[in-house]
């Protein structure tokens, strides 16, 4: 298993690898996108669906970058994985880096803390929607998406979220099963 | 009136300055919104005209920090202000440079070409939305926004888009008044 230290190098150094836009710009631009979203379905539980879809969409796409441009090996078991989404991934596409927790009692489950989510900067929840609007939804999305990818179910939470007060935002990852220990056939 | 090179050596300070995320998790955002907006009006005039008025609200937000990181004094004139627009704005925002063309004969028009526009990547339009949908109009709605919060009435069109065979993005920027010379009074 890789130390914290070289995957946070090779997190770093992915991300210096990639193509950058500012913080604040993506931060408004997916603002404005939740905005839209709530004035379509006026329905917080509903914004949260659309955005985990969404999310699921672009995790499908960002794992090919993840895996051309990490230069991350395979994984040896689920903790390894979520501390390589914590340290490569989130640093890699979100500028960012979370902190791995996990019980040894419950191998398939582990929480990463993000101190800093960018998605956050400027937002403020009205007070109807604070505890039913997942404004994050969309990084559940991204995860459960680009981890199909190679093969792994997962289910993912927002298990705290500075909107409504905590410190940090947590997200709890649950394996619920690996697909396929085989790479997938060529679709040609 | 700064030089070009001294311009750019102000943009890729600026750009150093600013938070990151990945280019490529922007561009599929905003891909999702786009999107959605599609889904939504089902008219693609229409999702111009929502994606320049999302642009607008997020350049009245962008000039500040623009103003705040960028370092750059006061514009002579709409030349210069296109010139900060086109080395430094878009630099800063998102990470690409353009380049300024203009005629001595309109001192009020302007032309900013976008040789990479990271809006664009992995988009392909259905033929149905070609010429139709401004794509790109979110870049709009932002100029105009920013514009109008340092006193400058400009209108904004992208006259060339890949997406419909052109070589480059480019953007058309007609003064159409200097609103007030003075600094706005303080909103206490």
């Amino acid at each position: 298993m890789s130390s914290k230290a070289s995957l946070q190098r090779t997190g770093d150094s992915a991300f210096k690898r990639m193509d950058h836009v500012s913080s604040e710009l993506f931060t408004l631009t997916y603002g404005s996108l939740v905005l839209q979203l709530i004035e379509d379905f006026e329905d917080y539980a509903e914004v949260n669906n659309q955005l985990e879809r969404m999310g699921n969409n672009i995790g499908q796409r960002l794992i090919e970058e993840f895996l051309a441009k990490s230069r991350v090996s395979k994984c040896g078991d689920f903790a390894e994985t979520c501390e390589v989404i914590a340290l490569v991934g989130f640093r890699m596409f979100l500028g960012v880096t979370g902190t791995v927790s996990q019980s040894a009692k419950e191998p398939h489950v582990c929480h990463i803390t993000l101190a800093s989510n960018p998605l956050l900067d400027f937002v403020e929840l009205p007070d109807e929607a604070k505890g039913v609007l997942q404004y994050s939804n969309i990084l559940v999305g991204v995860l459960k998406g680009a981890l199909e990818m190679v093969q792994m179910r997962v289910d993912v939470e927002v298990v705290h979220d500075p909107l409504v007060g905590d410190e940090a935002t947590e997200l709890k990852l649950t394996l619920l099963e690996i697909i396929n220990d085989e790479p997938p056939p060529d679709d040609e």
